[in-house]
């Protein structure tokens, strides 16, 4: 199967939790559903690139193990058995981690990620590392959209997004520090959580103040598993309390009342993602569910002024904080990092600390707007990303460098600034590519937004564009 | 020069402010205080065991290149050739972390933690690495206290404490996650600044909730002064607004009332250890202070009972965010780490994340209570450690493990768990050692706890008890 253009009301994701059912009385096992993805990935692999490492014998023997599991009637959970990705900024004890960067070829500490830990305690299948924009940054993998290879997959948790979306695999891990779960998620047709800033133990990777780990699923049932039983066990960041919510996947639940955020991306949006999302309005709205815009409500007005400048604040806080480890990795290794990286760093080594504490204040000024809509609504939506996946044919030799391989972020920095919780839903389709939608919460909101996308994803007809 | 008996009435620490005022003319030199230093290490080093690795070619190389600085009328920072020691658990280019771990033997990545860097930016000559306790826990390093061999230095930043203490350097850096820079200061005649939670960056150990980086020092205008060069440089940890307070030392200020709390270590003082304090009290009283004790104010005896379990609620909540870390590093090395730390992760492993957020809201009501008590005074007096360093002769083999071998950091909870900035006095003496009083206030109020530490050092006589 070549990659294909995509369509929202024929596509078909992969999911676990209904295949699981069959896992009991052997009319299917974890490894037979195992060899079906290997089965994806050794058919679409060349192109999309999706994984950096494999280890098909280890994924093999946990799923053989999880077989016999689930023979005996005693799963570790509900997501025994699961393929999953893990994005290869994570440590993993059997796979290499280089995260994306010459400087950490051949880096293996031979340790698991405290969310890694807990996938595998859950019955996990670690099949492989995904590809990273390098170190979480802009500068892109060799990954392609799984949907047209011309086009990015978004990043950086760029492998993640595109194994889930080309059926590789039902899960995958990345990571989110300003848009790099739900844009990639979008952009290849996933759906996909951001949870609540601190929600899910990131583990050793607790550098930067607006980073969460994340699940990209090809379902909501299979995200919510997934995120719940890593929390569960490994909890949340040091210091939070960790996602909050059901054992299992929380029911539909129809939202009264939206708020629609339309921050800085609005005014970029392409003529046919905006018909999309407008349309996809008109749906939400011919289902009864009433929408406030800003013009509606002085509050809301109010928080978007204060989110206009999101992408400076989130830049300069994660710059900052960042500083001294990029630093010191140039130093000891020249040519091992990007020249992109290299632009980001002189930028925030120009920062000062009374810098950085204004950049905090502007953030925390946000929240306290955003805590403030609260009230009016269920939750708040918006697109995703500010268009598909656009199209990425590599950097030109001797030509300037562009700035967002990997897409903009401009839709993201709102919920990694807000420590907000946002699911991505794919809802649309433009120019024959998937075009996703998120649902914000209040933090700690994480059950109630995925109840609300669940709603929206079962009972909206998808839109599709020219 | 041997160790001797400890009398603060004649005990002269180093201090280098004084000595930079020298450095201009030329008639002292950032090279000839190292060499006093390191003449002061030769000395005393074989029997206090303060250091585990030392450069003294990279700080001759350092202090050289400062001198010229002086000379020239251009010093980087008024710590501009300080010579500091680092605890061995932060990160240093041109020495190995080693963090008083076997599994950690020869360890040495060449980065510099971001306070070491901001300490290199400033000037500051790093002239080794200093011992410390077990991954910063109790398995103790072979540190003994400078004024009593058989005693220990304090714990896990012991080797940053003695070194101070037997007048080898002026400064060093030392960390607490529970009582890890005032106890030891405290028993080795050190002033010390547990900063608030987060002031100052802790570069690539941000693992737990609650731990900082301090400054140890011979007098209270290099701690500030140290601390202040790190923070405006590297600022805090990322989300933190970091160390607020002058570029200066703050000058002396007398307080007008103080509140004087006993926590769960009060009922554990030995008598003499009890009479000074009290001793310290009076005058204090005497010098026209204002005392509240927990029987003056409702609030103040409320917040002493959301601290008496303060040992299990810091102790529960580090457990927990140190357990992959150290699970992982168990498994990778098995023999690599002591029998102390395997209890306590044994420990950690039993827990929920329930009870990992039981701990967390009992913390947050303790922070409660103690934000309740703000307008009552000043700031909090309190014992820096029940009473001076106690005997510590090596495990026993076949016997069990001393449980505190380093001493019991029940007096430094507290401010561990209130994330509050602490400043350690060596105001008294006990069984011809030194006993330390520290000073407390809000978060952010570093500053004027430095101000009131420096009023009571220049102006109470020192405690000498039998």
């Amino acid at each position: 199967m070549s990659s294909s253009r995509y369509d929202p009301r024929t596509f078909k994701a992969l999911s676990f939790h209904d295949a699981a059912l069959r896992f009991g009385d052997g009319t299917d096992t974890p490894r037979a559903y195992l060899e079906r993805c290997l089965e994806m990935i050794r058919e679409r692999e060349a192109v999309v690139k999706a994984f950096v490492a494999m280890n098909d014998a280890g994924a093999r023997a946990a799923a053989d193990a999880s077989s016999a599991r689930w023979r005996a009637g005693r799963p570790h959970s509900p997501i025994d058995g699961i393929p999953i990705g893990i994005k290869d900024l994570l440590e993993t004890k059997d796979m290499p981690t280089q995260m994306g960067c010459e400087a950490f070829a051949g880096n293996f500490p031979k340790r698991d990620n405290a969310a890694v830990w807990a996938l595998r305690e859950a019955g996990a299948v670690i099949v492989g590392k995904t590809a990273t924009a390098e170190l979480g940054g802009s500068h892109p993998p060799a990954t392609t959209n799984p949907f047209d290879p011309a086009r990015t997959a978004g990043g950086s948790s760029s492998g993640s997004a595109a194994a889930v979306g080309a059926r590789m695999i039902p899960a995958a891990i990345g990571t989110q520090v300003g848009g790099s779960i739900i844009r990639p998620a979008a952009f290849c047709g996933n759906v996909a959580l951001k949870p609540t800033q601190g929600a899910i133990n990131r583990g050793e990777r607790q550098a930067t103040s607006m980073s969460t780990h994340g699940v990209h699923a090809g379902c909501i049932e299979d995200m919510w598993q997934v995120a719940i039983e890593i929390a569960e066990r490994a909890g949340g960041d040091r210091g939070c309390l960790g996602l909050l919510g059901p054992r299992q996947p929380p029911a539909a639940q129809r939202p009264g009342r939206l708020i629609l955020l339309e921050t800085a991306g609005w005014q970029q949006l392409d003529a046919g993602s905006m018909s999309a999302f407008e349309a996809l309005l008109d749906a939400i709205q011919h289902a009864g569910i009433e929408l406030i815009r800003r013009a509606d409500n002085p509050l809301v007005e109010k928080l978007e002024r204060t989110l206009a400048n999101a992408a400076s604040v989130c830049n300069a806080i994660t710059g900052w904080e960042n500083r001294w480890y990029q630093r010191n990795l140039v130093n000891e290794t020249p040519g091992g990092v990007s020249e992109r990286a290299k632009v980001a760093l002189a930028k925030a080594e120009a920062m000062t600390v009374a810098d950085y504490r204004s950049a905090l204040m502007d953030r925390k000024t946000a929240q306290t707007s955003y805590a403030a809509i609260a009230p009016l609504a269920d939750a708040v939506v918006t697109l995703s990303c500010p268009g598909p996946a656009p199209l990425w044919p590599g950097d030109e030799p001797g030509k300037p460098l562009s700035p967002r391989p990997t897409g903009d972020p401009v839709f993201n920095f709102p919920s990694s600034m807000l420590f907000a919780p946002a699911v991505t839903m794919p809802l649309m389709a433009v120019e024959g590519m998937p075009l996703g939608a998120q649902v914000m919460g209040q933090p700690h909101e994480d059950a109630r937004i995925t109840q609300i996308a669940r709603w929206l994803l079962e009972n909206l007809a998808p839109v599709v564009a020219a």
